[in-house]
């Protein structure tokens, strides 16, 4: 029996939207999905409607009956970095125009990813999963997810493995691939232009593989170029150790002419011990290049030569991959590739 | 009728956790939130046989049960700052031990909140809503959540307004206050006992009520002292617009004896001004104060006097207000306080 005002008793919030706006139930949610189809009158009367009624659909209901959370986890290390800053803002802009929230997951120090983590982030069954630490090995991953197909950030060995990754280990992953060679050969052969030979790789954390790679393509550009391989000071990507291991490198060792820093913050460190605790002019005395290309690295103090990772494309990539994987559960691995590319600055020369 | 495991057809496996463990359905629950109070013996038997199982509790399915989807909402400003990169990721590690999960939201470059990523959040059912951008009217979120009761964070007019906030405007809303005098009084204190009486206040972004309350404090320490007020430049928090505004002051306006920056950033851009586009001596010739205290205050090109908001202090508070209010959903409002402190290093002498 209807009352005053149209509605029946029992009748849902939802279900009154669906009849005010004459279209059915399934209409009144695929409106609140920016990507779901429907008309752009139907879906302007609902959101209309359902505004005046204060309707807002849950998530909590509406993941249960659609296996859509709406969520997606981003895996971030226990460190501040103001990359991932950039790109987690960049990111989260990105999915939310989508219809997507970023759910913030943070591992230990060490980038080993607890598998407690695992589970509770599996509780809240997230569409997809990006991991931005670089060590937690594929199968750690696989096992964690049922629905969700993690997005995995790679930086493959571009001497001997050019493509796609091998169907066996990564089955289960999609990957951005981060092709470092091209910004790290116009570094060196923009150092080497200037005649910088004797070259110091600042590391920066051991475990990760995006250190790795950059030193291992690093020494494979300099052997092709006929230079001597890298001397390598150890680091962690952080200022403080890039600053001390410059000063150990310049007071007790054997200095270097040019540094080659693993990202833009401990190159900021080499470039303060240098300046302001060994006396030494950067350029003239001792080059340096970072990675990543900061918003400081532009800052007068510092003014990085640096290999630059475009954040939007990265961002724009891995939204690709997420939006391709959940129209198509069952597709083959996905890839993207991105590539680096030098920024040139004031210290080198 | 019992299968030869010992489970029953149609028992899910939350079920089968309780029988193994020999405790209620309820308690398998509690034994997954580290909040709920369960046994110790008997959480660590729940937690071994739910990984035998690989059974981890659906959050969707628990949060339309208990009405708690362990989501806290964070509101940030679509504007790259460290400062936020650092509460953030502080906050995240203080929930996540705590069984909650950070959810970001973004809002809109001027700072004003669209009414549509209100509806969007609250579809996600969030526990709680920290709001870090300081202009989002108090009537806009109370009417936006029927159960989260939000976090606001706040800096009073301490000249006016020792006490907590009037219940009227304020009580569907927790508070965190932020009180600056302290640090303002230590940072005019040390100017002016090197002699600096024209100060210029380097603003932050117009709208952001951190940015009105620092300027506001500044006139009243400065008065109260009987040095004459600050001349206003236009800001907006930026390293590129600190720098700008230093270049305008020194070139077209009158100058400063010293500069007092809204936030570091902002300090950092005129310190690379006065130094390398003016060549001007800091602190011999300027002296500079920012706000905040971000690690790249503490590096050497810096090295900057900052009036310091200690993060993890105030996640502290943040976290404490969240948790009192999710066990007394009805209690009036609750409110921390917190404050700041000069850290003297090189920019003021």
């Amino acid at each position: 029996m209807g009352s005053a005002d149209g509605t029946r008793k029992g009748q849902s919030i939802a279900e009154i939207v669906a009849d005010r706006a004459q279209v059915s139930r399934a209409a009144v949610s695929r409106a609140f999905n920016p990507k779901a189809p429907l008309r752009a009158d139907k879906r302007a009367l609902v959101l209309q409607i359902a505004e005046e009624l204060s309707y807002v659909p849950n998530m909590a209901g509406r993941a249960l009956a659609t296996q859509r959370s709406h969520l997606v986890g981003v895996i971030v290390p226990h460190v501040c970095s103001p990359w991932e800053g950039i790109e987690i803002d960049a990111l989260t802009t990105a999915l939310q125009a989508r219809g997507f929230a970023t759910l913030l997951f943070k591992t230990q120090i060490d980038r080993s990813l607890d598998p407690k983590l695992l589970s509770y982030m599996r509780a809240y069954n997230p569409d997809s999963v990006v991991v931005f630490t670089e060590n937690v090995p594929p199968d750690q991953l696989h096992r964690a997810f049922d629905q969700a197909v993690p997005v995995y950030v790679d930086y493959p060995d571009e001497a001997t493995d050019p493509g796609p990754p091998p169907e066996s280990a990564m089955n289960r992953f999609d990957c951005l691939r981060v092709l470092q060679r091209d910004g790290i050969e116009q570094a060196v052969a923009l150092l080497s232009g200037f005649g910088r030979r004797r070259i110091a790789y600042l590391a920066g954390h051991p475990k990760a593989q995006a250190n790795v790679a950059r030193l291992r393509t690093l020494q494979q550009v300099l052997a092709a170029r006929g230079l001597p391989p890298a001397a390598v000071i150890e680091g962690d990507f952080s200022y403080q150790r890039g600053y001390d291991a410059t000063l150990e490198l310049f007071r007790a060792g054997p200095g270097a002419e040019a540094i080659f820093a693993a990202n833009d913050v401990s190159a900021f460190g080499a470039l303060d011990a240098l300046r302001h605790s060994l006396g030494l002019r950067v350029p003239d005395a001792v080059s340096v290049v970072g990675f990543d290309d900061i918003d400081q690295a532009a800052w007068r103090s510092y003014d990085l030569t640096t290999i630059k990772i475009d954040v939007e494309e990265r961002v724009a990539a891995l939204v690709r991959l997420i939006l391709q994987r959940l129209q198509h559960r069952t597709a083959p691995p996905l890839t993207e590739t991105i590539r680096t590319k030098l920024v040139v600055r004031g210290t080198v020369g």
